[in-house]
């Protein structure tokens, strides 16, 4: 472990619910998403702006930050909210929501960037990078994604040239702060490392940060294989609820209450308040009816050091 | 990782059955022992020669050998079948039972070692070490083992030292076959890597073993870890399956086929049919009427190169 400065980005209100039929009320998210932040998780990706009659589960995420700017939410001084974007039409919703850092992306996959976007990975590129330079434009702090980044549920492997080619196309564009996302949960470790070492000998300026759905039960295998490999953003979620729903396989994201156990066990400083997310996943997991991938919400921290 | 010459060591058929409270008619345990052979799984825990009154799933280890002896089993010219043994009648039986190589250990927790032997850590493993030598006299393979080696649901925190000590009176007994057991699942991967370490520094010829269990989600970081320290044998359950039935927080282990699928994608020949194995977890868990804790027999394996 050659990095302590790791910073988790929780995704559980937006990627989580998303996969989940139930629909959380609005009421329920903002009391989620206050323990969040009183539990020290300093990135939250608190929705998306996509069309409210394909994902009924992100429909409030407007009033979510309305309610936010009106103050019904205490943030801490380095608290910063997230939220996801698909177009222009999405990009203009979270400017006037005034997200803290708009998120948005396009797959290495053509099958499912033709099934997210109706365009190719090169169309959807360009407009994704016009889509972030606007953002930015308008003051607004970015990240950029790529899906798929490690496989794909319907067309199985990705070259990494092409992750590489659309990395590349963002750096270019002055775009550095670059997230890949194992939507189909394909990565192993030796993937991880060897992808994230070619994107920093490609521009060693490169911010990176990681989305592992834990699929195949190898999630913090990646995730310790990212963080080795100097990537600063771990993308995760409370419970570890979530999962794409247009993916073939889904499943849930790496949990950060484990995480974060991970690492108070292995002395790597977090300042997270463990008991606080705990408590978060076990009332999540009350009001959904659902057992959640995390484990340790289920069993308890280990109680000595 | 820098071993490819790890052995799986599959205790499903013991650890995972035991923690089960339906029993496992004997037809299907000896079906289930095949299917395990037949998938190239090297060494196989077949069962243990307990009180079957303390636990009844392990009635028929007896049985179970008595028909493998009979040829009801095609072994590999490889296939090594053990059992476990706690004191001089489990000898007893092991040896009438021809067991390929017996298991036997002591637990590293004052706590776990009354409540499991009723005896102190020191007496169980003068016990333990006169035992070991006696199978060994009469011309069987042993193989030692530390329980509660990296904390205790009960005491919490294991000294390291108190583990060393345990291991070191094995080697001074010419006792080099030693595993050391996670049973309350509070290893992590530093502790892990020290643990290994110092054993090797001690005797550099302790053939090394490690039983983890899954219970805070970091089981995959601890077999990483353990293969990175030299760790020969990895024991493991098909399905997940397991969990100590005398330990304060049950959790499966780690998942046989899981770390197989692992190997395969890193590209570390391990010999195994990973499909007959993801076949046996699902038949395991159809009979046992349970969803399991591992992922890839859920999931299927990832089918591209």
């Amino acid at each position: 472990m050659n990095n302590t400065k790791v910073i988790l980005h929780d995704v559980g209100l937006r990627d989580g619910l998303q996969s989940i039929s139930k629909i959380v009320d609005t009421d329920t998210k903002l009391k989620w998403l206050q323990k969040l932040i009183d539990a020290n998780v300093r990135y939250i990706q608190v929705g998306s702006f996509v069309n409210p009659k394909v994902l009924p589960q992100m429909a409030d995420t407007d009033e979510i930050f309305m309610r936010i700017n009106n103050g019904e939410v205490r943030k801490n001084s380095d608290t910063i909210l997230t939220a996801l974007i698909l177009n222009e039409k999405g990009m203009e919703r979270a400017i006037n929501s005034k997200v803290d850092k708009i998120l948005m992306g396009v797959s290495a996959s053509e099958t499912h960037s033709l099934k997210n976007t109706k365009m190719s990975v090169d169309e959807a590129t360009n407009r994704i990078i016009e889509i972030a330079k606007q953002c930015r434009a308008e003051g607004f702090e970015i990240q950029v994604s790529v899906q798929s980044a490690f496989g794909c549920g319907f067309e199985g492997k990705i070259e990494t040239q092409k992750v590489l080619s659309i990395v590349e196309k963002y750096v270019q564009n002055g775009i550095n702060n670059i997230s890949l996302a194992d939507t189909a949960g394909h990565a192993n470790p030796l993937a991880v490392e060897s992808m994230f070492k070619r994107i920093l000998n490609l521009d060693s300026d490169v911010e990176l940060a990681c989305h592992f759905h834990n699929t195949y039960g190898m999630g913090m295998l990646n995730v310790l294989a990212a963080i080795n490999s100097g990537v600063k953003f771990i993308e995760s979620s409370f419970g570890g609820i979530g999962g794409c729903p247009f993916t073939k396989v889904p499943a849930g994201n790496v949990c950060t209450e484990d995480i974060v156990h991970y690492f108070n066990r292995e002395v790597i400083p977090n300042g997270i308040n463990l008991n606080q997310l705990i408590e978060l996943s076990k009332d999540a997991a009350n009001y959904l009816e659902l057992e959640l991938p995390g484990y340790v919400y289920k069993t308890g921290a280990i109680n000595w050091n």
